[in-house]
């Protein structure tokens, strides 16, 4: 079973007051990027893979999906996205990612925001994933980036020149990194961005467009401490299609 | 036109004692990764973007490509492949990669081999290649992965707890970086590795295959000073088709 970190109170008061949970998708930076890589709204039927509060399920809606569903593991994030105006188009559950099942040719887009990466099982999610799509379906996902995700000591660090620097070590080494986020032993999974794309590829998923997602001019302009996220990317965001 | 630095005496001295050049394909330690990219070799007509001493051209020719176009810019390493035993099947044709033209649909497989990461005209040059190949043609490459190509002061940092880290900055700004090899002023091209995959996906190239390349432990138990490389990978490596 996949580690649930959201139930824990502590964890969860202070996650839930991350402008990105607080205000929605627009506070995410990363979100604009994210975005072009969708396909066409209206009658799509979206899974969103690791919904938390709900916010893509009803911004799918908003734009004309048909139908959504929401899986989360964490039971107070599925209670806050159901205190959300009721859709009778938005369906919640609770589902465990390391061992969910989809139904096959179900659905027209796979959505999934910074969660994969703490998925340990993922080829096999991915083959739930990649059967549930109807021929011509997308996979739209973020995750932490590999070089954000590897070193054992994670952290800037600014050299003898006054240069703000992000040292990575360990990067072929693939597998759990525990980190403190909120609480102690917040476990990811560091896999290299060919990990990710090859199993992709083997899957039968063609590849469509890859960012490392960083800040635009405007938003640095605008949010002055994001100028930092040009140093290294803390994203990596991935469209897919079943051809 | 490109920038020829082989044509330096002081580096070409430098350069033609790397053991890869010495002793050819079997010397660069990615060099299996690539090789497991490539399309079977019998009757392939093939082209060597970057060929340097020939070493490609002549496994191609030795695994059974019908005709294989090396072409380079430094005229003192073609004088070198020519010195080989002639093979009417090689030819070796000195090219600008920023400049050159292809003959359209003439090729089974393009390859390189850490050359690309010099060229700042690489979305024309690839035009050329996709146009180059058939229908079902390969294109397989290495490039410096961006991880090492991105640093303003690039090299090896021991932190305070002993732990070897290759501190990153600059990731997001591409462009020209000006590195000391053998000469100072070597100017290469770092790019993201979003952007090589997504110029490709743009001019029509179908992904097969990436790697991150870092070092088996057999290669690091015959060469112990592979051992770095696990910490933040050199090579990129790509396989694409034209589907």
């Amino acid at each position: 079973m996949a580690q649930n970190i959201y139930d824990q109170d502590e964890f969860f008061n202070g996650y839930r007051r991350l402008s990105r949970q607080v205000t929605g998708l627009d506070s995410a930076p990363e979100w604009p990027a994210l975005r072009a890589m969708l396909p066409p709204m209206p009658g799509a039927r979206v899974i969103d893979l690791g919904c938390g509060f709900g916010w893509f399920c009803r911004w799918a809606r908003e734009h004309g999906a048909a139908a959504v569903l929401g899986i989360d593991l964490s039971e107070k994030m599925l209670a806050q996205a159901q205190a959300s105006p009721h859709d009778p188009a938005i369906r919640y559950q609770r589902g465990d990612l390391e061992t969910l099942s989809l139904a096959p040719a179900s659905c027209d887009l796979v959505y999934s925001s910074l969660t994969f990466h703490y998925i340990a099982a993922l080829e096999r999610l991915w083959a739930q994933v990649y059967a549930a799509l109807i021929p011509g379906g997308s996979l739209v996902f973020s995750v932490e980036h590999p070089i954000y995700t590897a070193p054992s000591h994670p952290g800037w660090v600014v050299d003898e020149q006054g240069i703000k620097t992000w040292p990575v070590d360990s990067y072929q080494v693939e597998g759990p990194r525990s980190r403190t986020w909120y609480v102690p032993g917040v476990i990811k999974q560091h896999r290299l961005i060919s990990t990710y794309v090859n199993l992709l590829i083997c899957l039968g998923f063609t590849l469509t467009r890859l960012e490392e997602w960083g800040p635009t001019d405007a938003q640095i302009n605008a949010t002055p401490e994001l100028a930092e996220e040009k140093e290294r990317p803390m994203f990596f965001l991935v469209g897919a299609k079943k051809i």
